[in-house]
């Protein structure tokens, strides 16, 4: 119930009705964590442990076109142009959302989804595509929201989609409310065009165990997710210094540190949680061995198997030489 | 120095003068440890942070032979049939060793050392070593030491030797003196000729890191590491209850879980220590996957890429079948 009165909040009492029009498109980027969300102190709200902080890759992600259907009798989901089975947990998840704003199932929706990424594959999936959800129903309603209560809105259906409503650097503060009203995202003034990232993919198969679940399990069973939070806390102040004063290698190290401080954390559970692939850990060898020969090159890893490469432009040739399937992706319109 | 009034007060203030005899051999055996030592409280006397626990293999190990050399002006080591280079740091290791019983160098040996398992890739070569030339002393002088003082001895050369004097399960107990005296190894006496042990070998080369740098690196930079000891703390007291219980299921999932929250903690140092190979990972996978499947099958993993498997005798027909390479050792003389 505190999902509903968080919706009243944001709407003044004054639930959205039908659309001025009928149909609207938006478009959210992927998000790559910096300094990583992992732990929720309120499941219902999916109010986060820590605060978070993620760069936008605007060139990937979700364009999600609603269409409203007032004849249907249930919400209709296509996905990369298949239809969705209405029973399957992708669209339950959309369609749950959506009964937020529809208490009384008045209406429905088709939902015209364009992923250009691997789905559930650590590639920061649903963040996009409940970010690009929220935009896409904020333009259908002409809801006319400020964006930090599309943050809200976004976060409600995934944790981190708080985070993929702006490009550029993206900080989510945990906030300390109970009705999670202050726990939203907000973009940093900082412009950094040497700064790339390069996809590194592994396996894009579905990951065996949702981040929901494993977040969840790993603050329930580790032993050392207690310390998680401190190691965050210091990340941060650290992470946001070293982009104030575009210090690459301390970026780069810091990130690489905070991915691997959340992986062993999750190993630490009971049973363990393990997002390494063998593939993986030869990326990450492979990795270490380039800086250790002078290229500036660190990783970042989410909750699935593949690698997110950090760089800056001048090495932009020998990343596409060492890891010829690599996507390098544009961050400030600043590397291809 | 502190060595120095370690070894006096071991001897009585009487130091091993010339030998009985002019040969004396010995073997110790490896032992893979449950319960993992990694940090010390004190580098020069190799006092451990936290106590430990392993199970020796008797089958694996070290056998060496010390030969008296008055004619000789330096120690001379043959490892596995080759006389090794005086200048490597495997002779250095062992002369500074007996150097700690020589200060005046007045005396060399010849040490013809074979190991039947690869030399530093994380099965417990040094362990046994150090054990296997602390016996052999023993032999050679006629010291007629108390096992708990050999224990000592093997300690001052590579810590988790401590354990490898004794079949079974065997306990290194922290000790809390600042001299070391209560610091060393002791038997338990419960036998469980079930319990089998294998041998994946994943990579023989020599590991890029030794254990002692290793160790040392994580206690100094590891966010993690405060919380080891008490994870090891609980740890042993939950270890020991599964032995003396015969629970089998307990006693893998504890070692499992030790192991990884090691490796873990590894992991968060900075720079990251990582001891998975791919082919790590791949079998970590493959095992899970199979006692997932039903198959009682745990493992664990030392500061080197190979898995030590845990398993009961009855299914060693299974173990064999599915990791064709494995090399099953026995433990309490029940296994083959």
């Amino acid at each position: 119930m505190k999902r509903f009165e968080l919706i009243q909040a944001i709407f003044n009492n004054q639930l959205p009705r039908e659309p001025r029009q009928v149909t609207a498109t938006a478009f959210a980027p992927i998000n790559v964590a910096l300094c990583k969300y992992w732990g929720k102190r309120n499941n219902e709200l999916n109010l986060p442990v820590t605060s978070s902080l993620s760069i936008a890759v605007p060139t990937k992600g979700t364009t999600t076109t609603l269409l409203w259907a007032p004849e249907q009798t249930q919400d209709n989901i296509i996905f990369n142009g298949k239809e969705m089975d209405p029973k399957s947990s992708f669209v339950q998840g959309i369609t749950q959302f959506l009964d937020l704003f529809r208490p009384q199932h008045k209406w429905y929706l088709q939902a015209t989804i364009k992923m250009n990424i691997a789905l559930a594959a650590g590639f920061a999936s649903s963040s996009c595509g409940f970010a690009a959800l929220s935009l896409a129903l904020n333009n259908l309603f002409t809801w006319n929201l400020e964006p930090y209560k599309l943050s809200i809105l976004a976060r409600l259906g995934s944790g981190s989609a708080a985070r993929s409503l702006w490009t550029g650097f993206v900080e989510w503060h945990r906030g300390t409310r109970d009705d999670g009203m202050d726990s939203h995202a907000s973009p940093l003034a900082e412009d950094w065009p040497a700064l790339c990232i390069g996809l590194l993919s592994v396996c894009e198969t579905e990951k065996p165990i949702s981040s929901r679940k494993a977040m969840q399990h790993t603050v329930n069973t580790s032993h050392l997710y207690p310390y998680w939070p401190e190691k965050v806390a210091q990340d941060l102040v650290k992470i946001k210094y070293a982009i104030d004063k575009r210090d690459f290698s301390l970026l780069g190290k810091l990130a690489e540190q905070n991915a691997l401080a959340m992986h062993a954390t999750m190993l630490s559970s009971q049973p363990p949680i393990c997002y390494f692939l063998s593939d993986t850990i030869a990326a990450i060898r492979r990795i270490w061995t380039l800086r250790k020969a002078g290229l500036e090159l660190y990783f970042t890893q989410d909750a699935g198997p593949n690698l997110k490469l950090l760089f800056l432009k001048k090495d932009i040739t020998a990343i596409q030489k060492f890891f010829p399937s690599v996507e390098i992706v544009s961050v400030f319109s600043g590397c291809i």
